[in-house]
């Protein structure tokens, strides 16, 4: 039998042990697959009180238990050790237990005893003052599997489009010194091989976007295109790999191209996520590509404001246990 | 009886004769107001034959003969002249033909015979090669109307965003320099002023997004938001403009946020473009805020490479009519 995605609590004070509770509640008429807690048995049983939520918790001790465990309860880690149910206050007890969590979570997937991990929010902050030193969970997933930060790389899934932005939390005036041929290469690369395993792609579509306006109309508005993209996906092209553009951005996500690639390869943050956010705002899904695991993650915080309200919405927790389930899938139908 | 809005031919070797053929053809489904065309009555009789649209033409010598005629032919000002229909072949016959038809549409605007102008496509390398000094038919209507072109703005209207870039054909490297105070406070005085009139709204909503990721992260990716773009945001609220933000731009255009503004003001052609875009593909319609007339346009071009195929769609054209006669309308009751 087939083993269960491992979920990560994330941090107690935040929304994710609600949602993990409301998503387990819902997992029959949604369909969803079994999966298993990492820890907190106490936290997710009161965050279900406090949401109205009947839940029943199976602490267990082996993920395998989960698969029969999780049609009548949710499996939770016993040995991962549990906190105060505080919503809305974090504390250095919730982040040293959002770690455990996290690091169970990551050995268990390592060890194949989980087909893959979900991530609920942690506080980088919070984890930052229990002495964490990577700036987010990716960063410790990545050195935790023995992969290069650089290829570990973080794609946006939403049910009508998946991007991967190539520069991030930066200013729009240092996007361009940092686009390089080599930082192309290299993540699109790994974005090839990744979605042709998790994705069961015999040769994934790479379309890869613009920095400029109209992809800099022959180096009218930007030279970028003409001297950095473009030799980057004829070196793409040569080793195989299916990349085209550089394509405009302004017409690359609009309903008739979207059906033309698997992937776009946008150039900084708000050229990805502001189209994913305007299709799909409830159900984007992070994943991390390029792991010798599978990795997603809902795509919001701990939302500490609201937790403990009944406000969060589950859509972004599901949509990321069903995108792992199904890379998860391919991986062992494609190893 | 209302005035009919005056349309411009465009090249006639373009799609706009087809288009303007076909959104006539269809005038009584989509219920389309009057409308006259500026010359070209044997161009726009070949291109409909040529797309299988039976269109009878009345010339006539006043746009307000259109408003009868209407329903069962469509209305060609007579005196404007003609050029033979050469579609994909654009021609210096042909290019003086499209400008003769701007002009004399402009000048009805501005005479108050037409209730406003949608102006076709029209080539601008074919335009400057018969001396034309204006970089696009935008220029040419500000000097017309005796509009300074910064005053003269361009809008994109969709069925579900209307936005505003602030900066166009830049290199993103550019933007930045770009970006001033007096730019923004400039621009969004005439989009608030244009805003009210063309639209009915008291006080129209401005949400005006940042330039970089999270909108700089109080400066920690980027300090345009804080020292320029917040300030002219103040500046415009203590004028008593309804302006807010600066907001994130990935979250701006999601579904539960375009429901709390009129307009977007990007600061970027793509950061506009691209939700527009997204949304709405076909439908998006160029406006000219900030000028004495009421002038849209279809937001796409000549499209020279599949004139005379059928292929086009008139649906931004149609979008483009139906804009400008709900701004005429606007006008009409709030002059």
């Amino acid at each position: 039998m087939a083993a269960p995605l491992a979920i990560s609590l994330g941090d107690p004070a935040g929304v994710g042990p609600e949602l993990i509770a409301a998503t387990w509640a819902a997992r029959e008429e949604l369909g969803l697959q079994p999966f298993v807690v990492a820890g907190g048995a106490q936290v997710l049983r009161a965050a279900a009180a406090n949401r109205g939520i009947e839940l029943p918790v199976a602490e267990v001790t082996h993920p395998q238990e989960a698969v029969t465990v999780f049609a009548t309860a949710l499996p939770v880690l016993a040995h991962v050790g549990d906190a105060k149910f505080a919503p809305g206050r974090p504390s250095p007890e919730g982040a040293a237990l959002a770690l455990r969590s996290l690091e169970t979570a990551t050995s268990l997937a390592l060890s194949r005893a989980a087909s893959g991990v979900v991530t609920a929010p942690v506080s980088k902050s919070e984890l930052a003052a229990i002495g964490f030193t990577w700036p987010g969970q990716t960063e410790f997933l990545a050195h935790a599997c023995g992969v290069e930060e650089e290829d570990a790389v973080m794609m946006l899934a939403g049910p009508s489009l998946k991007t991967v932005p190539l520069t991030v939390h930066v200013a729009i005036s240092e996007v361009s010194s940092l686009i390089t041929k080599e930082l192309i290469l290299r993540r699109c690369r790994v974005i090839a091989r990744s979605m042709a395993r998790d994705f069961g792609l015999a040769s994934p579509r790479l379309a890869i976007a613009g920095l400029n306006p109209h992809a800099g109309e022959k180096g009218r508005m930007g030279v970028e295109e003409r001297d950095v993209i473009a030799p980057a996906i004829a070196a793409l092209v040569a080793e195989g790999i299916d990349a085209t553009g550089p394509h405009p951005a302004d017409t690359l996500f609009a309903p008739h191209k979207r059906g033309t690639y698997d992937v776009a390869v946008a150039m900084y943050h708000d050229q990805a996520l502001v189209p994913l956010k305007t299709l799909d705002f409830d159900n984007g899904v992070n994943m991390t590509l390029g792991l010798p695991i599978v990795r997603t993650s809902p795509d919001h915080g701990t939302a500490f404001d609201i937790a403990g309200q009944g406000l969060a919405r589950p859509d972004s927790l599901v949509a990321a246990i069903r995108l792992a389930a199904e890379a998860a899938a391919n991986r062992a139908t494609n190893p």
